[in-house]
């Protein structure tokens, strides 16, 4: 940030009176402009005993499988925002259980919400940020070309809770020093 | 937002191509900026069979009781938020046990976290942001001077768990139509 969203003048990073962190300060109007984390949810889609993963069709981590998942938006749940991303990504309706896994992911600043559902019938294609969108059973999960450790982490708990159907909310952070 | 945080010029509210929601699109460096939900992360202080409770110094509902929370910052975990935010209300050491509620906020774009915490010892004072720091028993709540509809419902859970000893993640929505 250089510039003031609020009058568009200078902003300069320093800490506020009373504060004890930097911050955007507009040099003209005094506004503070907070920068905080952001959440991205999505769902672990279920039917039978498989799982539905997209390959990516974007970056970071194009042709990688994952869960179907995006930036939570104003305005909506976090629930809301996982079955509109299922169906953004895989254009797959999915009925949610609860909320099974949430990821700190302090370096990048954003939170991940996955929530266990059951896809409504088999129509599913890839939406546009996808090339592909199929069911894997347990023994198919491409685990060396997953984007992303909350994809493995999140099927890694799935795999496991599944032999007792006890499907607690895990919270985990994902530590990665730069 | 009125200008461009990157480059100083105006921006228009409008849907960028591929997408389908209002953002605010630099009219010069077509930058688009993205605003999203912010999390709200605090504890549940516990001592033996009594709760800690903040009064309120500052607005909104200034004078009411609430649980020790606040912003989560970038580059921390809920956890870590949660723990900061109640030495900064409260003045008090806590050892974290799990998340305990998550509470969606639509209306106002928030998302709320408190983890089920222990009191280190009963070293707690005011915090800037509060009034007054005291430990109340069930009987002792003030139900009705409490200052968001988190908190009841964060403290009605902990006392009905409480009565089995099982604490599970409780996830709800707060719906305000406005």
């Amino acid at each position: 940030m250089k510039f003031c969203p609020s009058c568009g003048n200078t902003v300069t990073h320093r800490v506020p009176k009373g504060d004890n962190r930097n911050r955007y300060i507009c040099d003209n109007c005094d506004e503070i402009h907070y920068q905080n984390p952001r959440i991205i949810t999505g769902t672990l889609p279920l039917h039978e005993d498989r799982v539905l993963l997209c390959r990516r069709a974007i970056a970071p981590r194009k042709n990688f499988w994952t869960l179907p998942a995006g930036f939570l938006e104003n305005g909506e749940t976090s629930e809301q925002g996982a079955i509109r991303e299922t169906m953004e990504e895989a254009k797959a309706e999915v009925n949610v259980h609860s909320l099974y896994t949430l990821y700190n992911l302090p370096h990048i600043s954003q939170i991940y919400m996955f929530y266990r559902a059951e896809l409504k019938d088999l129509n599913f294609s890839p939406g546009i940020e996808s090339l592909e969108v199929r069911l894997f059973s347990e023994s198919e999960i491409p685990w060396t070309e997953l984007a992303f450790p909350v994809i493995n982490n999140t099927l890694a708990h799935y795999f496991s809770d599944r032999k007792t159907q006890v499907y607690p909310t895990h919270v985990e952070d994902i530590i990665i020093n730069r």
